[in-house]
């Protein structure tokens, strides 16, 4: 059997004059980015850039739109209406189309960020707000959210090819959901502990939930953290330790129907 | 002889709960309009709204992109380089395609708003960046700029489709420019005067200056406003003026090669 | 008995080219401002002239502070930290006074704006931020809040000054709180029910609520919108009202200990 | 004979969530701090913080406002009036005195940042308005400008305090402008160069220009930097050099007139 798994990260997250992330390293290590439309953070300049860095790394690009929040970098929760959903991720992603056709490449994917994901992966409005909005713009478009959540089936209903991603560094709910990072179990930190359960999910569809029940969970792409000098060792050797156990590391595109 | 001219406006200058322009009015007199991208005004639920109400009245869209600069509504002078002048018109012009894709159409036109229309007209280094940005995005976008600026002659030279407007209450200096609005002569209020200009310049390519010499001029399309009831009237005056002078109102897409 | 009342209206809400509001025409009738502080609405231009027309008008300034959502006019829910509420309040309201020194005059009061105000009046921890703020920065500043709400119980108990605001168009729930603007019963809009309702309340220190039950609600200002004609005329008409009603209009400077 | 001047560092310019130079070291070293007020760089959270760290370390605190300009982080030539230069200066100082006053503290100084401080030393109009804005606000409130610069006569013609800041690290002209920096002789980097040269301007008034010949200069604040390890490494070395020179470091606020 054929195991394998595209890894995404979000980059691009500077502004303007300001710096974040280690983006030049973290991008040699996955196949997917979510790259930043200027909202909550992101700017042109460092948009045209990002693209041709994904280019030059044979990344795949999709479009990472927020709350229009840069103060809080688009985590805070903000109450918005379903036409507004589809129209601020529109604007944004439209945004980055521009430079990916600039560059001579496509968009492959669109995961919304922070407060606007959260929202959008448990409410029905958001949701559809969503869906509506690739669907007129292009349903090739794969939508990458949180595995199992209401916005991935609501999507797969609705059509669209959808990306369920997952989490190596977090603790689950019996749910599915995520521990909240206040509580017990939120993190799993120790690569020794976070890559057999990636490896289980990706072969058997399964993790073992903060309560120690087994729970199903599918698993097409993974979301590694490129902020900081552990945070690059850990995607390492996810990378490493998936790729010994036989996974292949590919962008979602090419195997998402 | 065949006579055509293609009548243009900025719309959908709003933001947020702010209202600006009698877009619903103006849109009935023209064939294209300038749709601001959310920068010095517009915002994404504008310009969907837009972009429909420009479908529904058979109206081309262009991208209107201005500096960043909402607080001074884009008219400001402002140091930007050839890249960034590239990167903010691509971003901004994106962002207007998704809505036009959005909703079935495409992006007729490009043209550049107040600081950054000026000084992209006579700026080599601004002028460049718009023409690469074009370049790289769209060949078919028609670069709509100031009548015989430099802009518009280097783009031609670069291959661009180009679309040459000219202003209809404006008067022109010897050398082809627009009379600096603090002098004398700057406008042409007179429906009276301004008509017969305006039909002088599409048939016979000529206009006279502000110090009586005759001048050469090219009037693909006519630059009209809709900010209150008498700029409406004059539009109405112009449009009506020119179908009685045999002259066409058509889209510059139906005849800029 | 002295019957007096407090008539208070949101003012200087344009941006930069944008207008909103009759400012010129509300002011003729009320006795404070809020004054947009260029977060949700407002700008440096836009303050100062507005602070000059308070002062030509003999009118008190207070400052209206508001959710950097510029887009969605500071209306949208936000969530933010207690201490972040603390210091988003004191930019604003710092940010205006520089305004008042300049023109001469000092704040009256401080309101906070739409969301903001919301979440304040019921949220223990934004209300306590906002509390903190004003002990810190000055505690002759009246802090102008909802009639009989958390925060102006909670801002009394920590000795400072309160204006309980009552609104003469707005149905109230048994328990104080405004009928929800979806619902049965949230308007008020004849002037013939409103006055006697506000009257009433500043005399009797009464309103009947939208279920007929009588409730004690405690009318140190009344808040008057102007943002249209017919808003203005209602203004006017609880302005002679009130006055035939032997209530004088006074700032609530006058009279809140 | 007694020597004493004073030592400024631009500080608080990150923005939400993004950091700038490295402010709890710098701030060991100067006796003045600039804090940017939020529109070029810095937000409500972070100046609050900052002025903490002010008083903390016995430094004094200005105000550094700038263009509304974050994408550029405030450095981009923007034509603004008069007028806005006044009100926009003031808006910020404004913002900044609420969390002086909130923190028991008062602002020493005005600054401005970048393209709006290069123009204002400059340009008799943006400098006749920032003087006009100090004028109403506080004259106590001393205004740091370039040494020698227009605004510098100006502001002293006018009656204010005014403290004359020198670069430790730049060339003069022999007009007593700065050499631009993409000239031979902008920068003095080696430490070697550059603590003679600052000594001398203190204690003779004169600096070698890059002609070679000998200027006037007034030094009442020599400006340095914080923004990376090299940097710092130079503030501690002319900190060093300037006391061992018997060069006493204090506040301009103890000094100027």
């Amino acid at each position: 059997m054929e195991f394998y798994v595209d890894l995404n990260s979000d980059i691009g997250e500077g502004y303007g004059s300001y710096k974040l992330g280690m983006d030049d390293e973290i991008i040699k290590y996955v196949s997917s980015i979510n790259l930043a439309c200027g909202w909550h953070a992101g700017d042109p300049m460092i948009m045209d850039k990002t693209v041709k860095l994904a280019i030059e790394n044979g990344v795949k690009v999709g479009a990472h739109p927020g709350y229009p929040d840069l103060l809080g970098f688009g985590r805070r929760a903000m109450t918005i209406t379903r036409e507004e959903a589809k129209n601020y991720m529109l604007y944004q992603t439209g945004a980055l189309m521009a430079f990916a056709k600039a560059n001579g490449t496509k968009l492959q994917h669109m995961k919304l960020h922070g407060g606007f994901y959260n929202k959008a992966c448990v409410d029905p409005e958001l949701a559809a707000g969503i869906i509506d909005g690739i669907e007129v713009l292009d349903k090739d478009i794969i939508l990458m959210v949180l595995s199992g959540s209401y916005i991935a089936k609501e999507a797969k209903k609705r059509g669209l090819r959808v990306s369920e991603e997952v989490f190596a560094d977090r603790g689950y709910n019996p749910d599915g959901t995520l521990v909240n990072r206040s509580q017990q179990g939120a993190f799993v930190k120790d690569i020794k502990d976070a890559l057999p359960r990636v490896i289980r999910m990706i072969k058997e569809g399964k993790v073992t939930a903060v309560d120690g029940t087994d729970i199903d969970i599918k698993a097409d792409s993974i979301c590694v953290h490129g902020d900081n000098p552990q945070a690059m060792e850990f995607v390492q050797q996810i990378r490493v330790g998936l790729i010994e156990a036989g996974i292949e590391i590919k962008p979602v595109d090419e195997f998402i129907k």
